[in-house]
């Protein structure tokens, strides 16, 4: 049996968890909480787990009361765009992981370039390689990882299919500014090149700074995929359940192909989703994101304080990146493992965020864990 | 925008269960049951919906108390063969539509045959076409629905990378025998073509019938991937866990697509699985089907005696193919709208089984139903 991904193997978080799980080390590696959804989330999905009639498929696109409650929300944070309609813009899939599969799938033909920025999340190259796709690297620079829009410019192509931006950026942390999103727009003018908007972690944006979607350039939401998950939201990237917000004809192939792929999303995980959202009228949960994990942030990286790592500037999303060769001249990934056998502290080697390994001695922190968690990592780290 | 599946619109089930919505009918179309979860089932959901640290994702091949759940019980089921490897034979996926969906990524490449018996389940043709695949099919005759292996054996080619089997069979009921296995491997000897084995519907065999897995065959164990699905064994179409066994070289392909498809299934929803499986050493719950589906086919058949109605054999499965040319000269499809609107009961049409929209004058009905439920259809059939 030939491989059809015969480079790819298991992601690194998954191999990152596991050395931790064999080392005993802190997880700092694979992004997730160390902490439980809110109380209220729980108690309603244990309510909606009891309810008669809530356990059979949901309808394909996700069910209505929770695609209403997503189009209302999306309508108060981007209060300058029309609101999406739920029944044709909105579709749940499971967790944006599906939702990104899907829409590559659904609009990838063998052949078709697709712009990626690196470094980048693993995922990217290989789900548009399955589809025949030709992923097309744009190299972001450190420290700030801010496209230079003079070299995508020479990337892009007749053959140009879809754009795959993402921001806050993982693993770097870059929010796209109005102007990125305004270059963007003068690049693919006149063209049908698409845009997929991975905005996972939209909430956390830090300093203030204001944040923006896709969405929210009218030129560019009319051939946009945006999305969104629930478990970065609601700390819950266990439940899988993400979204997609595109205009009606771009939702239509999203939804011929996502049929195919998963069908629907679990229930009553959706029943308790729309619960949260139709009890939070004024978004206080979403808007509370940003100060939650600045203050996270801004606690891990004054513990990381004076240990050896220049630390870059982290204006979004839930990782620290940090440049570790005042300490070491191993690569990433040796460096990596050393943390994890020799400190205690399981990371994420930047250089696994690109397709030809590049490695410039970045390693990635997620700092979305309790105060205890951070300070035992960086005890760990300063021994 | 030019679609990828320009001829493929909202699934035939979807149709029909809107269909059902807007006139008010009985749904026995989409398969799916009208009653709940054992209790028990769910309450383990809501346990591990309180309970802290339940909430992040999953290892991406399932829960390991899940997957060692899973083997244990296909090792009971399936005496006659060696248990699967939990480690490296059993992997979650969000339903065995993903699952299904992630194998045929895996291993169809553009260019290769799928053998698909008709009539089909709506998803196989697109997916398989999705990959770049080609859809070879071969028509299962009525009533019996049987393959012709003579028929089989002129489609087979070199280029035949997969063959698709669906035991019990969607929508017939056929569940394939022992000779059928033995047949399918003879053909496939010296080849190296794959077997995805459709097993969602497992432990639904009447009649005291034997049930054989693609597993029990050795010659075809080596290289099947064998789909079940919680959806069915438990009636929770709606919580979307199914898992696929196959042997370690078979599995690692099918992981390195599933990590980029959904990456990981729902935990709490994993873990109550676990709970139910650990709790039920005997087997208990999934031997009890085949009497209880027994029951509910015996009894619906009873219902639509003298109905008017050619009522087909149900060898296994939920659902009853019914040949109404006594009753109206409409095609299928028309036939079921007149159901939906005239008569208040939706069912699916057999014509939208077939890629080529092959009509003989079959619906098919659903009767996994409450008694009350299959009573009212009966009547309105009949009224
Ligand atoms: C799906 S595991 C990876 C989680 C994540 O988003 C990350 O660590 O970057
Ligand atoms: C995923 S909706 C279809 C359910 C089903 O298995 C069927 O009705 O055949």
């Amino acid at each position: 049996l030939q491989s059809k991904l015969p480079d790819v193997g298991v992601s690194i978080f998954t191999q990152m968890t596991q050395l931790a799980q064999e080392t005993g080390a802190i997880n700092l590696a694979q992004g997730f909480p160390d902490y439980d959804p809110p109380q209220a989330l729980l108690a309603a999905l244990a309510r909606h787990a009891l309810t008669p009639g809530h356990h059979q498929y949901a309808p394909m696109p996700g069910l209505p009361r929770l695609r209403e409650a997503i189009a209302a929300q999306v309508a108060r944070l981007h209060s300058d765009a029309p609101a999406p309609d739920p029944a044709t813009e909105v579709t749940l899939a499971a967790g944006a992981t599906e939702a990104l599969y899907s829409v590559l799938a659904a609009v990838v033909r063998p052949g078709d370039e697709v712009l990626v920025f690196e470094p980048a999340y693993d995922l990217y190259g290989p789900a548009i390689r399955l589809q025949g796709g030709v992923p097309r690297y744009v190299r972001l620079p450190a420290p700030h990882f801010r496209p230079d829009w003079d070299a995508v410019r020479r990337v892009v192509s007749p053959r140009t299919r879809l754009v795959l931006m993402n921001t806050p950026h993982n693993p770097s942390g870059a929010v796209f500014t109005a102007d990125d999103w305004h270059e963007l727009a003068r690049l693919l003018d006149g063209t049908d090149a698409l845009v997929l908007s991975d905005e996972v972690y939209e909430h956390f944006v830090f300093d203030g700074a204001p944040r923006m979607s896709a969405r929210q350039h009218p030129a560019l939401r009319e051939r946009s995929f945006v999305l969104s998950s629930f478990g970065k939201t609601y700390h819950a990237t266990g439940w899988k359940v993400g979204y997609c917000v595109a205009p009606p004809a771009l939702t239509a192939e999203l939804r011929r192909v996502h049929q195919f792929v998963t069908f629907a999303v679990n229930t009553p995980t959706q029943h308790a989703l729309a619960d949260a959202l139709e009890q939070d009228p004024t978004d206080a949960h979403a808007r509370g994101l940003a100060s939650f994990y600045q203050a996270k942030r801004d606690e891990f990286r004054a513990l990381l304080d004076g240990a050896g790592y220049e630390l870059l500037p982290v204006p979004g999303g839930y990782f620290q990146l940090a440049r570790y060769n005042a300490l070491s001249s191993a690569s990433d990934l040796e460096f990596a493992q050393y943390l994890a056998r020799e400190k205690g502290v399981a990371v994420v080697p930047v250089s696994a965020f690109y397709h030809d390994g590049f490695d410039e001695g970045l390693v990635r922190f997620c700092f979305a864990k309790e105060s205890a968690t951070l300070q035992a990592a960086a005890t760990r780290l300063r021994g």
